[in-house]
């Protein structure tokens, strides 16, 4: 069996990637995977001071990341283990504040190609279900 | 009542922009709205000469303004008659070539204030399920 | 000499495209090519009833239609003739309602990779400076 | 004199933020104002442990925080302090892997209308031309 194609679910996701992004994935208010399926992903970010700005609100900068990490997760969950895929480009609209709270990211992916994976991140605060931003990117995967 | 307040349906749409925009609603080829409800709609695009690339496929252009159009209609549907609500910003990404046929555009509302309204589009083949391409964007509302 | 990586002018190029694309580089109201050099290329849209919306002003779709065109065009004066290159994606911001007249795109390459892209262009009236809309967009290219 | 249409530089941008926002512009590593002038702005984010991923790479998150701040300067050294402005939606492109060192945003603003700023973002390595990243997003202006 090819090691690159077999599907990664949550548990072996998150041992790898706090192997290979101690700071992203063991640090402190390190993102959760929750959900880890072919063309699916599930990411929460815990509520944790490093992630806020004044008046309790989430930053932008960690709902970027979030949103990216969700992206990358559903792309190693459906082609295996390429830590080397990158961001090519990503758009976020923030619709509203999140509560302050944990937030998640859920993640499916429209496209996955050969060269490029696309995929679109609906981010809300847990446990409720308006979205308070939005985030399509699209990913380079490296040749296998 | 007030008439800028009340939701419009398809068929009083389609009355109202093809007087006001007919060489995009009463043209030959011209866009079809399927559907309008508050914060959804969704608007077909016929098989036509002009929207035609090389090889009989879809021309860019032709699908972002399916895009562009789809969201127009799911303000309009929910908001009222606002004709002057323009698009501030879209994204579109392209996921695979249409098949030669129509195209429709589904669109859904993710935020509707009071300056600015949010939504996302999905552009697939009538009668498929997987999306061609994927557009969010963004329209100003001026002021009532 | 290897004909694909040479680069191609207004001329050459105005040629090849009216022979794969006739609607967009040989109709009435068709795209000019006015320049293209290696990472670079304005394309310009002459004012044509085609084009319009009510109230005289560009269409979007028209305005969508030249930026992509132009980072095209950027890619092929550049890279040479890869007729099979394809927009990935495309952000295009609306800042302001063109004069009725031509409108001029100019684009400008961010990145050139093996397998894409990336350009972005801003599109003013003919003969005015400040931009009515900025598109930032991903060609991909296909594998030489 | 109208203090809220007064031009801000970066000696009281930079005090009026510490104040505000201090993890993001009184700690270590935090981001540093260079210019802010009316429609233009360049913010340095200094080399630090906690914008790095692994390699030795700036990490995205850190690039989109100094995209996003970048834009935000723009604005305020514009029209003065207005710390709600809030971003409504960001694109953000990703050219190449910036070098270990600090990275610089340059913004120019491409409007500024009464309810929306839209500006782009030249991400490079400090001392370096090429951009590694490019950024163009829209910031919503409150009512004054």
């Amino acid at each position: 069996m090819n090691a690159i194609q077999k599907h990664l679910g949550p548990a072996e996701l998150t041992r790898l990637l706090q192997a290979e992004f101690p700071q992203s994935f063991a640090a402190e208010g390190a993102m959760m995977i929750e959900e880890a399926v072919p063309m699916r992903a599930r990411v929460r970010l815990p509520f944790h001071d490093r992630h806020l700005r004044p008046g309790g609100t989430i930053a932008g900068p960690a709902m970027f990341g979030l949103a990216d990490c969700a992206l990358y997760i559903a792309v190693l969950a459906t082609i295996g283990w390429v830590p080397m895929a990158v961001t090519t480009n990503l758009t976020i609209n923030f619709m509203s504040k999140p509560q302050p709270g944990d937030i998640v990211g859920d993640c499916r992916l429209l496209k996955l190609g050969k060269k490029l994976a696309v995929g679109e991140v609906y981010i809300h605060s847990a446990g409720r279900d308006d979205a308070v931003a939005h985030a399509v990117g699209t990913y380079s995967i490296p040749p296998r």
